[in-house]
């Protein structure tokens, strides 16, 4: 019997091509840092966000902000526009709650971050947030990425729930190419089989990410878990795989949520992860 | 040992408490027709739409479609503002592509589609296009979805490459939720571990949206295996599964495509192709 | 800025050093054929095998094989010792099972497929079917391969529900290795992020196979959908796709059944299913 | 328009109707220990296994034994029977090389695990090591499973790449209904769309495990990572998610190994790992 060597099946697989010109540790070999306010990324000193899924009222976040900052978190997240699944949930408050952001923002004295999906409400954003977040369903939303990287405004960029590491890299070249290097990456766990936690935190490619790009990268584990009690552990995870922060979901009243309240933690819970981090 | 009930590790995951206000058969029995020029999707006759990856020039165009028409494809597909995944590569031809599109649909009488990437761009889609494409990394750009639908041009929507079936269905209802019914899905195959090919053919969603809603669905086997031997058996057990149409990459010199070459069929490939279905 | 090449991520992927010395097309152009009885896997005409997932009792299992007989089943399966996630959940009649199996065989003159899950079982298989199945969990069972492969019984071969194409033509070598080529695959659908259906039958993997190999493959649109009303559909597409047999859960009264009763077909079901397929 | 209820697509999917009767904190609150020779798994120190994927030669062992048991390893690891994806790859050096790690460990003073893959082997496993390991390919190989626990032998079982949490804990009920509680789970990363890595360490399910059952869980980055580079990372991120343990190829020359040089470790560069998860 003749033995015959592998049919290559993978040759059938798109050549990657492609050519990393800005993010790559290649060109860059030290850390880049991103200023927001006074909070630097890709510093010695782990950046933890938190505040609500949605702005929900100024009470509500007023109280949220106070809490989270007293427990050490340098920096506040809220939703005003939010892009859900369904048509007929709720959409988060538009313009009020940014107007709300920049109230409590200015009150408190903590640099804000809040999700834009669209480039009509790209003005508002630059008046009332200190940095702009691009959700995981728009990592390949082009448009918007151009668009947002031309304000100059620093850009937190979520990973695509099924985004490769090679395409989150590339979305960021997109920000980068613009001119703008006040970029923040965020992993946010991937999609997979599993089903007993909303996705899987994927810390391999957070850990590559820090190998082979010199741009800080943190981790969301609100919504790589997708349940409260992962929050903690993922937090440790991820720390010690290298990332420079955390954005975590903090409700004063979880149960009431307007959303994603099963994967918040309450103010309690978050002043006793911030103990627990700073160990 | 006593005997415990299961742990319900599934209570994790998020409730699914979409409803479906449109889309489902529950509310409309029978199935949906979407009229593009003269070409009805959900009829008894597949429709299958042909053309190149991207518009690279009149005369190429202008030779595809001739060719595709004869043939027998009844709709003409060219991009012209192309979403890569790298910004260094060919990003298509933009507003002169679109200008091509309606020059070549005007002289050979077929009925055209491409891909709209930016709300930026849609006024010039309005005057030149006959179907807006959303591609699959936007199924959920929902501000895209929504001016898209307000434009009342019929809708191609593509399933985004990790997308669930549901969430598929509730982009759609961003659509329909808007007045616009006149709106197809595609099945472009779906992210797996599987790297023998570029994606799978997800012909159970397929079969499930044809139980489940009355919108024409068709399947794009050009994208979903990424190599030209597959397209046949695809297209073939696409059409078994229920699917009313086929959009299928062809060009008249795939080797020297700007993109998508090695998914694309030639010409005699395609001409084979319409035979064998046609049998 | 200096333009750096790709920094090659991939390489990280383990190289895939295998060579295939049996199963390519390379080594044998023309088709393989496998004979079961009077029947023929891999000539012109599909092979459509029927049965319960589990055999119940003498009783049930005549019944079902007289009807599925008189639609036109050539093969009959049945499960006497089953592989279950929870050691809970009913295993099966065992070697009971595997006698009523031989006993309707001979009555009926029906030849027999099922599946051996333990090396010390083979004896008994051996002395009563015809065609052994390795399951998709035992897929890479490398002892059980072989060992099944030692008794020259033809044998049907799950893909594991999240092998790889390579891994599955490589898990056939094992056994074409030990000079048995009596052998057909059996496609039963991969474990993917998708919800909706139980598994997605993997037909861009199925029309690879025959392009890459000699070896006759089946489908399992069954086990693929997990649910009765997605069978038709993947049958039809299966076969469009190249599939040269079927598998087809079924059951007299499938309400009743010890296990996977909602992915079965009734016996009038599969009657109207045989007549479909047939046209 | 009349407003209709969800359409429960979720519904196809099987019930999972699985109930623990042994693995569950419902049942046994306080964490389970395990003891190997003088090892204790589940206790506040977390046990280091290291050694080479496949046991190559008398000297080889010794060496990478004696360093790395000087280093801080509490356990030897060493495969003797290889479940390799093609058959014409080293398949380990057997009963030979079981022999070798007996050796190795009465003269070191050092407990070993070896992988078991078939029942055939069992007495000489019996002989010679002192934890048997269950691969990730044989987690549903029921049959192995439950006479390996009938040796009362300590057990290491390995999360198969693509089994669910779910599956995961009802392959350990297996082993624990045999009335052998000495069992070790161990977390090896899961199969996803992700290529940049082998598989991704899935730490949201070793988290879970700690919270659903009171069994012992380690962590093995070397096949989570596949690449020397990662171990690292995700030994610290699997520690501070609550692994009590890891697993870890560790060679004398891992570019000469005869499987996985690429995911090994040097000995040097495991002294430092262990200084490094030490402080």
């Amino acid at each position: 019997m003749q033995i015959i060597k592998t049919i290559h099946i993978e040759e059938a697989k798109p050549k990657k091509a492609a050519a990393y010109r800005h993010v790559s540790r290649e060109i860059q070999a030290e850390d880049s840092t991103v200023q927001v306010g006074d909070v630097t990324f890709g510093a010695e000193k782990p950046v933890i966000i938190a505040g609500p899924c949605s702005i929900e009222s100024k009470e509500q976040l007023l109280a949220i902000a106070k809490s989270v900052k007293a427990s050490g978190a340098q920096m506040l997240r809220g939703g005003a526009f939010k892009p859900r699944t369904s048509p007929y949930s709720f959409q988060g408050l538009g313009i009020e709650g940014l107007q709300i952001l920049k109230e409590v923002s200015d009150e408190i004295g903590i640099p804000t971050v809040s999700e834009l999906t669209s480039i009509d409400e790209l003005p508002h954003f630059i008046d009332t947030v200190d940095m702009l977040q691009i959700g995981a369903r728009n990592m390949q939303n082009f448009d918007l990425l151009k668009k947002a990287a031309q304000s100059q405004k620093p850009i937190l960029l979520k990973r695509g729930m099924s985004a490769t590491l090679e395409e989150f890299l590339l979305a960021a070249e997109y920000i980068l190419k613009e001119g703008n290097s006040q970029l923040v990456l965020c992993e946010r766990g991937i999609r997979t089989f599993e089903n007993s936690s909303r996705n899987i935190l994927d810390l391999n490619s957070l850990a590559l990410v820090r190998i082979l790009s010199h741009l800080p990268i943190i981790a969301d584990p609100s919504h790589a878990g997708g349940r409260r009690d992962l929050i903690l552990p993922l937090s440790k995870a991820a720390l010690a795989a290298g990332a420079q922060g955390l954005i975590i979901e903090t409700h004063n009243d979880p149960e009431q949520a307007l959303c994603d309240g099963k994967q918040s933690l309450t103010l309690d819970q978050f002043h006793d992860l911030q103990t627990n981090i700073n160990q």
